[in-house]
């Protein structure tokens, strides 16, 4: 029976999770989970799966779920705030954490649960895009395993089972395209949020359907790539496959390239993270090769999708500045989504904050953490400068 | 440096895992080989690479070749016809025998290698369909590894690297689909040799061209899949995928599919047996999946291309049928090949045969050998009665 902390629950991959939870009840158990603001999903996770602990960041969320515990004379130990992510990952009888919350905040309940020996199914991005040399670091100080809960790097991470790393020679990170493949610039002009959430493939949330739209999200996996499989940028190429059936590719130096394909559904990725080095029953729907009938491949457009070569950029200054690009990102998606800036203007913030940010190297999570504050204090001055 | 012995290194793959050995002078040393007729290739290799023993089992050649070692004073044993194959091949110093012969004369050799201890490099596809439980028991007895030196069963022993085989649940065997596909049997009543030899993707022998061209061939590895990687027939889907560039499948139980991809080129299986657990350097050109651009898949023709339907029903029945299929085919493709039949009737000889036949359980060698001799006397009996 593994034993499972899920921070952010109630997410598009937390809900996933607690399905594959569901499907393996004899192997699985959830014994704490975050939310923040969603009180109908925390209820409902609390009720289905009884917790042991419960962390929520927002205090009306905490404070009603507090009320319905009492009412219900439930025994579960609630947490407020963010210091409660830390508290529920890092509990004795957790042996995985599922890292599913979005944003900066999965870095440092990520970071403290390594520390304190639990193996690690990573679905926040922001953790090894902003603290990738911290975290591989502790991983390897504390003897656990990172397992990656995305397609792309579960495919990558099946593909390199049974081989030696030293290897590989390149990694193949695929990428849908997005709903905008094959438009330039001046195509992209116009885009509004309705146009640039409406993944071709993939259902997802709204702040990483524009991440793939502007290819910035396959920039952020490029980077995590890196440290998740310790390879150099110039052997990650990204191949743009409209069909999102094959999720990576790893080329060894001999020549062979191995592939991972199914159905695009992140259970799959999830439930191997969860059972690896096993494998669990059915959980997605069957490949049907015949149907798909054709797989394609293209070189990406990185004149237009911009963003995916400064994360390149980026990711080989290292330093504090992935974190500065996926800060320029996140602050500036946000704008997009709230008509505050046109579609063009994300790649054209992250270039501005790249060039304005001097790199620094990272010595802690507060190197992280102040580099995030300026960036977003940074963007903030240059709007208002600009609003007067 | 390991230690090698191949059987038939004059054809096609022994010349191509000569190239290997060449590639890896420090890795690997030819200690002995087998060759037929061609004398100018057997005297090449002695020079090249300075064998110890050498089995020929052509007597003219053989007499050439002494007489070449005597004047050039080597001092290479010399053994002649068919026993030397396994005097070769079970020498206390070889640690592995590549079985790269044609045909059934693969099989003792092979068969007796294994109780001396030698892992397998298997080339030859006779060796598993006919005698495949006898091989693959010998194997486990004497604790050897049979190593699969095909396109297709070389990508699936790549894709089942770090897993476990009980998760398998299904092989996709990939096939060009030949010259004739998207062909129906009225066009293909007047194939000629020429047409059936000439294959889209792999440059072959003319025996293997034409197996390839009934799918046959595909039928065959099949056979090979159930024995190799202990698969039922039922969870080994052929897969038409003309561009053959992805090798072969596995999807496991959790739905994922791993998949092998290379340009075509026997040399990087070859390398991968020889090597394996390792991998081998670059000897292959790269796979540029831009300029692929794209895979199709398509269901196999099974009403035109019946030799494959027939493989199915050979290796449920198991015991001799697959010997017998086997034979019927290499009978009358030559048949074929020397314009005695028609392009057609390969596949009708077949069926008759494994309708003719009664089914006897494998004991032993000599039973697969009789089923042999049998199925040749059948054909060579009714071409008789026919032509009076």
């Amino acid at each position: 029976m593994k034993k499972i902390c899920i921070l952010g629950a109630t997410g598009s991959i937390g809900e996933q999770t607690l399905e594959v939870i569901r499907g393996q009840k004899d192997d699985f158990k959830l014994i704490s989970f975050s939310s923040h603001k969603n009180y109908e999903k925390t209820i409902r996770i609390i009720k289905e799966f009884n917790p042991k602990y419960v962390a929520i960041t927002d205090h009306d969320n905490f404070k009603k779920v507090i009320e319905y515990c009492k009412e219900n004379s439930l025994e579960i130990e609630l947490l407020e705030g963010v210091n409660g992510l830390t508290t529920i990952s890092t509990l004795d009888e957790i042996e995985i954490v599922v890292t599913a919350v979005v944003g900066m905040i999965g870095l440092v309940p990520t970071l403290e649960a390594i520390k304190a020996g639990k193996d690690i199914a990573l679905a926040n991005k922001e953790t090894l895009v902003t603290g990738g040399e911290l975290v591989i670091n502790a991983a390897e100080k504390y003897g656990i395993k990172i397992l990656p809960v995305d397609s792309e790097h579960g495919a990558i991470f099946q593909c390199i089972q049974g081989n030696e790393m030293s290897n590989i020679n390149k990694i193949l990170l695929t990428a849908s395209g997005g709903p905008f493949r094959g438009k330039n610039k001046s195509h992209l002009l116009q885009v509004t949020p309705k146009e640039a959430i409406s993944h071709p493939k993939w259902n997802m949330g709204k702040k990483i359907s524009v991440d793939s739209s502007t290819l910035v999200n396959k920039g952020l996996e490029v980077i995590e790539a890196h440290w998740l499989f310790n390879i150099e940028y110039k052997n990650i190429e990204v191949v743009i496959h409209p069909e999102s059936i094959i999720h990576s590719m790893v080329e060894y130096k001999d020549g062979s390239v191995l592939a991972q394909l199914s159905n695009p559904d992140m259970k799959l990725p999830i439930q191997y993270a969860l059972n690896y080095p096993k494998r669990g029953n059915l959980i997605i729907n069957q490949l049907d090769l015949f149907k798909v009938s054709k797989l394609t491949f293209e070189k990406p457009d990185l004149k237009t999708f911009e963003g995916l070569k400064l994360a390149y950029d980026a990711g080989i200054s290292g330093g504090i500045m992935p974190t500065v690009y996926n800060v320029a990102n996140e602050v500036s998606v946000n704008l997009f989504l709230n008509n505050k800036i046109k579609y063009l203007e994300i790649v054209d913030i992250i270039k501005d904050c790249l060039s304005a940010f001097k790199n620094e190297p990272i010595t802690s999570v507060e190197t992280i953490l102040e580099a995030e504050t300026n960036v977003k204090k940074y963007i903030e001055a240059k709007r208002n400068l600009r609003e007067v």
